[in-house]
């Protein structure tokens, strides 16, 4: 396994969870937390985050214990970023109640020495300004991603276009797909989004699974159909990091490794909606992941 | 070429579509018209449906010059079934405007001695009523398939158990199967409702494919997904009326089949979508079926 080959900037926070099955309050997650927690099954990822000072040390070790350096995890005097959202009984939509960015206000992102050789980068969903401070430190990276961008679409479009020219692969929603293109079509919005920059394009569309698009080809990987679905906060990220986390293993980017990193992440993700908050994500196995991946696999297999 | 294996009943009509791209009138639809065109692909269907007065001939020698049996189709005096349909500019949602039954109100479906011996019955969105007085007529048949009941769910509840009771396989859409089951987790109302009777299930989730269930697998297909929506109606008719139709041709019902019988369907379906009314899936030739199936698989391909 490369060691720290993969470079991830993110959110790490507190939710306040108002599932259908009751009311979580504290949740340790954040957009850094759950991708590394995803990456860590399949590299050692470096994190560069903020907490304040009511973050929890064991969950630090816990990263620590899966290989994660959290030495670029700053801790700030404050209080941490903390998000708090209702799903509605689907869990599909879900609204968000409040916002409180605390030590994320004042964030600026140094990244430690060790970490400006990173060749795979994941631009968790941040500001677009601080995107782009962290890209400006990192030497020469082979694949920068960047994933979900929801409000930066309308509120800094500029700042994302200069983000979008110097990215590799954007992770974005079908929804988010349709704003940034302005085109409702999901084939012809791809392609407008390629032209903007990025040479590569997931499209994430929860429970029904994923696209893919690059210049010369398109692929899909489902979403592994769940029997007990409990909090799909951090899917997205789960996604992104194990996405990120397996193309750096391999240390190749051609089709067969794409497709593969594709199933691997879509796979991974199922495990974070099993549990609140990054549970069982954390307490993930190898051989669990395997099942389930032969799982997927069989699921989309043709036939013959 | 097994000749005339498959039964089809369901309605034929005239559709009055409000679509982004324009308003059609007088489009000749109906599920048994979209289920014949896509199975005639694959077998020489059967079909059972009233018209009125006001149904053009060339439609039915459209339909004879595909090979469809259209001796079972009866002309009744008065006026075609009537359905005006409004959908949303993102084609997803669409809105009943008016439905005329006219000539089904009274419809009585009589099948010809030679259509009492079909081994594959297709029974399109009709009356439960009638589609038990049409199962009624059919001797032993090796696979009845029944598709989409929206309304007959919460109208006709004990005569739909009947038909489920009856039937071999369901092809419903996500919702209907949530209704039915009155359970939202897909899985688990597959399970349910395969607890109703049916050994096989199908479920439609439109532009996201179909999943299928059984009592050992389960498995998934995609949508193909397209440049060009014009024109969603009849696409379900036509999914229903592929598979059954590359069933019957195949005449065997292993796990191979069914997947490839689901791939065939979806990309079917998809030509359904690409123009208004059956006038894409009438003049379908095998070689582009066969292309377009062919980049399907692709999308799924698991890169090794």
């Amino acid at each position: 396994m490369p060691a720290s080959s993969l470079l991830i900037i993110g959110s790490m926070a507190f939710d306040d969870l108002d599932l259908p099955s009751g009311e979580f309050r504290d949740v340790v997650g954040g957009s850094a937390t759950y991708s590394a927690f995803a990456a860590s099954h399949f590299t050692e990822p470096r994190v560069v985050a903020v907490v304040g000072e009511d973050f929890p040390e064991p969950t630090l070790g816990e990263l620590a214990r899966r290989g994660v350096d959290v030495s670029g995890i700053e801790r700030a005097r404050g209080k941490t970023f903390r998000w708090w959202g209702r799903y509605a009984k689907d869990l599909v939509s879900r609204t968000t109640l409040d916002t409180q960015l605390n030590v994320f206000a004042d964030f600026k992102p140094k990244l430690p020495q060790s970490f400006t050789q990173s060749p795979y980068v994941l631009l968790g969903n941040i500001h677009p300004a601080l995107q782009l401070e962290v890209l400006a430190q990192v030497k020469s990276p082979r694949l920068v991603a960047a994933d979900t961008m929801n409000f930066w679409i309308s509120g800094e479009r500029a700042l994302l276009g200069e983000v979008l020219k110097k990215i590799d692969l954007l992770i974005i929603n079908d929804e988010e797909l349709r704003e940034l293109a302005g085109i409702h079509n999901l084939r012809r919005a791809a392609r407008a989004v390629l032209g903007m920059g990025p040479k590569r394009l997931v499209v994430k569309r929860g429970e029904f699974g994923a696209l893919y698009f690059d210049a010369d080809e398109s692929c899909f990987v489902p979403a592994y159909p769940l029997e007990d679905e409990v909090d799909p906060t951090g899917a997205g990220d789960s996604f992104a990091g194990a996405l990120l986390g397996y193309l750096a293993q391999r240390g190749v980017l051609d089709r067969a490794a794409m497709r593969q990193a594709l199933h691997t992440a879509s796979t991974v993700a199922s495990f974070c909606v099993e549990a609140v908050g990054t549970k069982r994500l954390a307490a993930l196995d190898h051989a669990t992941v395997r099942t389930r991946m032969s799982e997927l696999r069989a699921l989309v297999h043709p036939g013959d």
